[in-house]
């Protein structure tokens, strides 16, 4: 088993935390995303997305989608659960999840996309649209600060695959000037107390 | 338990294609959303995110996001199984259907909502964007076309939930006019077998 990694993209990131938070150990490949390795073959052959990560089973199964490898070791390696407990938690766990994927980390990362030097004639950048998914970040930084007044993590009182989103996509916005703004109180509680877990440096 | 449903948008009708296969009945209340009856209070105050379907559990507890729902209904129906059965067969449902999300449904759902009037004083819309994830979408066709060269569904030789959204998206496609060519031959065959099925018509 191998995992296809790169140190500079959020994606990737959620991996290594997820598996830090369950001691998991797999041997991991540098990507050269810089490089654009993962825009060539060999590496679309197998990924036609390009995406990282990807985790290589060892019947040579190459498997994609930050949250689908995460769910491969969620029913492998079941303790801790980061993915919920039982029909309802588990649901309410997705829901969490996928707000902060689709309101904060894509929100986040499409303002990266659309203006960043990084991504300048590699995909057709609308910077007007970047600058429209910073006004739904801001906004949905102030919404989670406020769903954070009640409750210690993004789903409820144990942390989650949720958090680890959160906390990626959060952070990934300081490229593009997207923080925690000083009265939102709650969700700098939150932050620093989930920065603070070893797993938050995998 | 009660699922709010539209029957304009392509995300309710990816819950109900779900229950239709499993052959579960659940009472439903249709949401005005030409009438912007999800923007507004009380439908937000439960729902901050606004979207459409959302379940309310007997307890109370409204679920939101599609592929949350429909994961409460494969862990309490596991018959017949949408989401993949043992860790590297849900992983790898996972992924497909992640992938039909975001390369095929939301592509697909950006033209419409960057272009289409229906939009307009909704959202910021970006037309340009919009004619970008059309160029997307458009090439994703063709790349999904040649995947089903080689196996019956979507993400294998059984039906799951990745062919549900990618039949959503695709039948979306059609108001902003993007539709399978003509020469993509498999991906017709597909579309043909998945739309005689029973479930397409819930």
């Amino acid at each position: 088993m191998k995992l296809y990694d790169s140190p500079m993209a959020p994606n990737p990131r959620r991996v290594r935390i997820f598996l830090a938070e369950k001691d998991i150990e797999v041997p991991t490949v540098e990507v050269d995303i810089a490089g654009a390795e993962n825009r060539k073959s060999p590496y679309v052959d197998r990924n036609p997305m390009g995406g990282v990560p990807v985790l290589e089973l060892d019947d040579g199964t190459w498997l994609a989608e930050s949250v689908a490898i995460c769910r491969y070791f969620e029913e492998t390696h079941p303790d801790p659960p980061l993915m919920g407990e039982g029909a309802q938690d588990r649901a309410l766990v997705e829901m969490w999840n996928r707000r902060m994927e689709s309101e904060v980390l894509i929100m986040i990362a499409q303002v990266f996309r659309n203006s960043h030097e990084f991504f300048k004639g590699r995909i057709p950048q609308v910077p007007e649209y970047g600058e429209a998914c910073r006004g739904v970040a801001t906004k949905r930084l102030e919404w989670l600060d406020q769903e954070l007044a009640s409750r210690e993590f993004v789903a409820g009182d144990r942390f989650t695959i949720a958090d680890i989103t959160a906390l990626c996509g959060i952070d990934f916005g300081r490229v593009s000037k997207i923080r925690i703004a000083p009265d939102q109180k709650h969700l700098a509680r939150w932050h620093e107390a989930v920065s603070g877990r070893p797993s938050a440096t995998a």
